[in-house]
């Protein structure tokens, strides 16, 4: 991957266990045009208190994050390691305090082991020249089972830039915003207004649409910075090279929600949800939300089950306006139910094939209207509840 | 116990598999005054499409109610197959069809079995003498592994009167409405407007303040029947006698809704959840059932791990008015978090030691008003995703 102008490095600082790369740090060696959504959770972490106060400026020339400690729900504390670290990093680098952006994930309520990550930086920066983006990534992971990254690369005006981004998440995922973090970097030159509205544009359709548990992190934070390093015409909007970059910028979000999904702690299914004919398209969002989030739906996958009716009653205290005798459902190709009620015939044995797939999709026709949304995600496993009842332990 | 003019009758229908009672019948000498609060899912089972619109007389002298199929997604032959069995029980007893409440719970989408209904019926009716409440407790059950009764008795004017209640539950229980089905009976004669002011009000702080999965029902029903025959002088509004029985239903209410959180599906833990200091109490609920239904929250409570910070993070994401900085969380009566923090000391411990125990309490405090509400759950386990992978098979 060439993307130009960004160092990477990690390393352990003991935040986490013993062995794995804890606290990383993404540089580029010019300020980058950068944006950023966090999580709308009242109780908010201390380096998103923090970052969302930085990100006004509208740049952003490096990124400290650490695993193993979330940094949230610790005071006024916490705000002073969130500062303190990014400012000793900033000292470092030779930039100003507010370029650095700072972000945390791991177990809430335990306060930051400031000594340690302290001792640890000067090597972090010292390593800049020689970490890859894939360390970044492996360094962020916390009950992810698989690292997660993505880039593609395109051409403005004959000039070739890319698009690169790794994630972290899997439990705890959830809508608005759905990751727990994501990084994105692009040596594109692209105008800043337009930047931020393609970024969130993507965000809604990817990182907004996938749900593992629906529980709402203090943490979600999903970042894009870009440097213009590639040196290309300037990227703007409602131009060919514009639409370009905006495809471009949701295939490697989209592709990094999926992954997430996938790696949905204790998923062994992944599910498109698709909501049609519903009287508007937030009307389809809230029905297909309601559907993935629905824990006697995921049981039902998890067993393979092709328990219909569980589905149409997640629809129907959706909020969604429904007409239940409008309803059909289809797993994949297979009619499950149709006007409200069992399709008949052999869809019971045709569907229950469906859901022994690992992928399939479920689609509800509400019959009401043009709304339409698609969301994104896996079962609920025994696995689940194993990792979440111990997972401080 | 006492409860004069009920009578009751449960047969096996073969509804469900062999050996178990399935098709029950409540049955009042004379008329009840009688009203009912029903699931608000848009997507109705068609007993409760029916019994909905009767139920606007203000009286009932029977209930037909069936375990096994619950009668939802089933369309024009499910609401057919309701009128035709109440018809026929009418018409056995002797009473209007609109006299006849019907409830159904059990797998949805698939039709009822008519005929073996049909065939029970008579058999059902003749055995109203010989029977007990008990023996409906028993029939109503699906997933329950115990049956759920409760009975107190009163006095009005020296007369002495009962009221008795039965529930079933486990899975998909949320609020408005809470219960799968609950069926009061009382021999007190109430007056017909305060009787439903008081219903309400009962329901509102006992089943719709409970909560196993988050998911809600196609079938929930809440029925009272008043039949007077105690003979009390009238219980009416603002009267010692009035304030009286509305304590004894509440009382009976919250015994059934607290019994079904005990037996969730795979339920080991039952949590009272309370909320105190949120800006108005339907902020507090919002914060209490957030925590109540959060899938990190209730894995946690099965790994009796004292996670805390999740508890706040459910908080954040409720839509409460939250100041991170002012929270406060207890473990029964051990301070985990103040001023938004961990509390420190031996905390943890004594944290960890109150979560071992099979019932406690959760109590966070806002620190913004005087807004409270108290709700009941249970948390999630490995079982609970076994019952329900497996829930057709």
């Amino acid at each position: 991957m060439d993307i130009k102008g960004f160092q990477f490095s990690a390393v352990e600082a003991a935040i986490k266990k013993p062995g794995r790369k804890d606290l990383a740090l993404i540089f580029t060696e010019v300020p980058a045009v950068a944006c950023a959504v966090f999580t709308v959770n009242k109780v908010k972490a201390a380096p998103v208190l923090l970052s969302e106060e930085r990100i006004k400026t509208g740049t952003a020339q490096a990124l400290l994050v650490n695993s193993g400690n979330a940094n949230a729900c610790t005071g006024e504390q916490g705000l002073l390691v969130a500062k303190e670290t990014s400012h000793l990093v900033a000292a470092e680098l030779v930039i100003s305090d507010e370029a650095v952006q700072v972000s945390s994930t791991g177990v809430i309520g335990v306060q930051m082991p400031l000594d340690r990550i302290k001792a640890a930086l000067p090597g972090l920066v010292e390593g800049l020249p020689s970490g890859t983006l894939d360390d970044i990534a492996q360094a962020i992971m916390t009950t992810d089972t698989f690292p997660k990254m993505e880039a593609r690369s395109g051409e403005a005006g004959g000039v070739g830039y890319t698009v690169a981004g790794i994630a972290k998440g899997s439990g705890m995922i959830m809508p608005n915003m759905a990751t727990m973090l994501s990084f994105i970097i692009t040596d594109a030159n692209v105008e800043p207004v337009f930047l931020r509205q393609v970024f969130r544009r993507a965000v809604d359709t990817s990182f907004n649409a996938i749900t593992v548990d629906g529980d709402m992190s203090t943490n979600d934070t999903c970042l894009i910075m870009a440097n213009g390093m590639a040196c290309n015409p300037l990227i703007i909007s409602a131009t060919p090279e514009g639409d370009a970059f905006e495809a471009l910028l949701r295939d490697v979000l989209l592709s990094l929600a999926k992954q997430i999904v996938k790696d949905g702690e204790g998923a062994t299914k992944f599910v498109e949800i698709r909501v049609t004919g519903a009287s508007s398209d937030s009307d389809a969002k809230r029905a297909a939300m309601s559907i993935a989030n629905s824990s006697l739906v995921k049981t039902a996958f998890f067993g393979q089950d092709a328990n219909w009716g569980r589905i149409f009653a997640a629809v129907g205290y959706s909020g969604a306006a429904v007409d239940q005798s409008r309803l059909s459902l289809r797993f994949d190709d297979v009619f499950m139910a149709q006007n409200g009620i069992f399709a008949g015939g052999d869809a019971e044995a045709r569907g229950t094939e469906v859901l022994k797939k690992a992928e399939f999709t479920v689609t509800v026709e509400l019959g009401l209207g043009s709304g339409a949304a698609t969301v994104y995600t896996s079962d609920l496993s025994h696995e689940y509840v194993s990792i979440n009842a111990d997972y401080r332990t």
